[in-house]
């Protein structure tokens, strides 16, 4: 299993051997939280810092039980008691984590591109926990996970991605993600909120209606709506959202029998869908892709800190 | 030792020889937290969740010790850094966590119920850590705790339980949970902190007159004063309500020799005491009660997990 | 090795000999922080209280890691969170702490004295991590641990504390640690920044020109400038400060070839120093100083907790 990573801070750097390992390593970890005893010692002695300067309790959660299932040391570092306060720059917090003699670091940053420079910082791992609009790799690895689940095989498999696209981080991962496994993409927006330079994304296709390709998709992937974006702008509204491009009970007559549907959470009902289509016993997978988000951050850690080779035991 | 419950929630959901179990385990943890080696493996590799929506030093920080001492992994989860500021539902948050496959969750709420409405979303048990103005049931466990330290039996034990009935989710506990032993409950409070109908909380008599009652009783309540609520309020002000409701030098003359006095925490010294009662060498037993906390939280946690049934060890 | 000391509260009741057991007890366990494993069993089942009642990141991760790597139950409490928030007083807040059976507790607030009040009420082992402008005797000994790692002797060495001296409370455990291991003490800091008799803190001399002292030094220790006192004041200007008090690639001429540059970190770049100086390969020992951090908490852990005398493993 050759797994030659040190970060994982842009999905595009990754092969798609590389992305099957992770995924089926993150199989193989699945196992440690179906047990009872959710523990393995693989990184016993091992120090994480969760360093995230912007607030997130649902992807720090998930980082943090990855690593405490793991035997790792985390230690939270960061939100508004932060040396940053302080006025410190980046790169010197950094030069002091190194001190610390960590082993990786979990970054998550209002600014694009904070997770490269700190990589440029540290001799430790880097994982980028989402900066800014630009990545979040270990989402899209999460959602790839849930998709393969359920779909097997990434080839010709028909994706739409449905929302704020422009402004979404999910969306600067998961489309290059896809096109690496060989999936074809289909992004759904209002001219709004789709970027004006769709095909910089990487995606096939990009149209404003969602009724037109709904037929032909394996999986409809809603983004989260930041209600605060909508309720200023001049179209569409939150209501209008929901008629345009929020799946509904009415518009599922038009999915494929076996398409799914995922969403990074947390959802907003009554906007990205209605209770009937985000609780979909067959179709919505959103709960899924949580419990793959511990799986796949345990694998992500393994590989990068060196798995098998480096004397680690999963 | 038959103990066969999913949950604490509801404490008149358990029975005279349920809350003996607790006590009795309780005692036997008790060993633990007086060793130098404060750790038992008893809980390695399960994960427990503290859900605080609401802030809380004393009560999140001992069932945090509680679950270190028995090795299980801790997730802190919640504040103001949660994804409830996001909007998200407390059902949805819920089903986050079981994705996480969580063993149990603590929870703390502002809302009344919000456990009960947890523990129907959940594989996992549910352990009630103060749900708005409702129940803090194990509040009234390490209360029974430490009174069982002291008066060995509950039958016929006359207590009183002083101050802010009406608002006090730890009488929503304490009082069923005395009565189930098999004491003798007397509330007493003035007229404006009484609640409207004292009966329906169970207890044997209500009266606004401590000094009538105190040379009777064998365990004195006293609960936590709200400075807020009384300072906004045309009756009692601070000063009346220490000078009618407060334990004072003055008036232990008129308590029995052995009487001991008890208090949730935190106190406030001049209000429900004077100093002289709070550090009564005999009779107060606050201390002893936070200490309890831990004990009777590592027994709880124990027997809702399986206890030796399970497998755990002790 | 004879270690006889509780707390760690006042460097002055520290003899030269306690130093250096902890000094070398702190090379020890920098064998652990440089492995792939960095732990020890050392502190397993023994619970520290890191009590910060002020925030800080750095002094807390720094105690926190070194706690995880000795394998410490280790329960954060404080901030803005706190029981204090609910009016509860400091021994009170400590009397609960000693119920939980705490080993030590580690305590930062504003205000000077606070840890040794906390001493007179609790069982536990005091470690002051910064009290109001008094002492922090932790960042003391990291110091002192850096500067015995380059120069190998305290005796007759010339070591200048630049800055903020009056407010100071690294000054406030520095200069007297410096003097029991014979070195010999300027204070360099304008008029406005001197406290109105230096002599008090025990240093040897004290001016306001710090090119007059530079050429002697074999240890330049640059104390962090709070820009908030300097922006308010006369002078200087955070500019005149930096012409006349800062560390500048012009102002190196004037250092021995060999002399060291310290600071307590987090630095402000274009105040105490010009990055040139920050960064100087050979004699800025800042990043050195954070790393000695974590081996000298752990010392100081392992030593007060009683050591090998007490069973501990290192």
């Amino acid at each position: 299993m050759a797994f030659d990573h040190k970060h994982l801070i842009d999905i595009t750097e990754y092969s798609d051997t590389d992305i099957m390992t992770i995924l089926e390593t993150a199989k193989a970890f699945s196992s440690v939280n179906e047990r009872k005893i959710k523990k393995v010692p693989t990184l016993k002695g091992i120090t994480v810092v969760n360093m995230f300067n912007e607030p997130s309790t649902r992807t720090r959660s998930s980082f943090e039980l990855a690593e405490k299932r793991l035997s790792a040391d985390c230690l939270n570092f960061g939100g508004s008691s932060t040396s940053s306060v302080k006025g410190e720059s980046l790169i010197d917090t950094v030069e002091t984590l190194n001190a610390y003699k960590i082993d990786a670091v979990v970054v998550r940053d209002k600014h694009a591109g904070a997770p490269y420079i700190v990589s440029q910082h540290t001799p430790a791992s880097v994982i980028d926990a989402g900066d800014g609009k630009h990545q979040h790799p270990t989402q899209a690895l999460l959602d790839l996970y849930t998709i393969w689940e359920h779909k097997q095989d990434f080839k010709g498999l028909k994706v739409a991605i449905v929302g704020d696209v422009g402004h979404s981080r999910v969306c600067g991962s998961l489309v290059p993600a896809l096109k690496i496994m060989g999936a074809e993409v289909t992004l759904v927006a209002p001219g709004t909120l789709m970027p004006p330079r769709p095909e910089v994304l990487g995606a096939d296709h990009a149209t404003p209606y969602l009724d037109e390709v709904l037929p032909d998709m394996d999986v409809v992937y809603m983004l989260r709506v930041q209600r605060e974006r909508l309720e200023g702008a001049p179209f569409p509204s939150l209501t209008e959202y929901h008629e345009l491009f929020g799946l509904t009970k009415k518009r599922e007559k038009l999915m494929k029998p076996d398409a799914i549907i995922c969403h990074p959470g947390p959802i907003n009902r009554g906007v990205e869908f209605d209770s009937y289509m985000a609780d979909h016993p067959q179709r919505s997978v959103i709960l899924e892709q949580v419990y793959a988000g511990i799986c796949v951050r345990m694998a992500v850690l393994y590989l990068l800190l060196g798995g098998a080779d480096n004397g680690l035991n999963s």
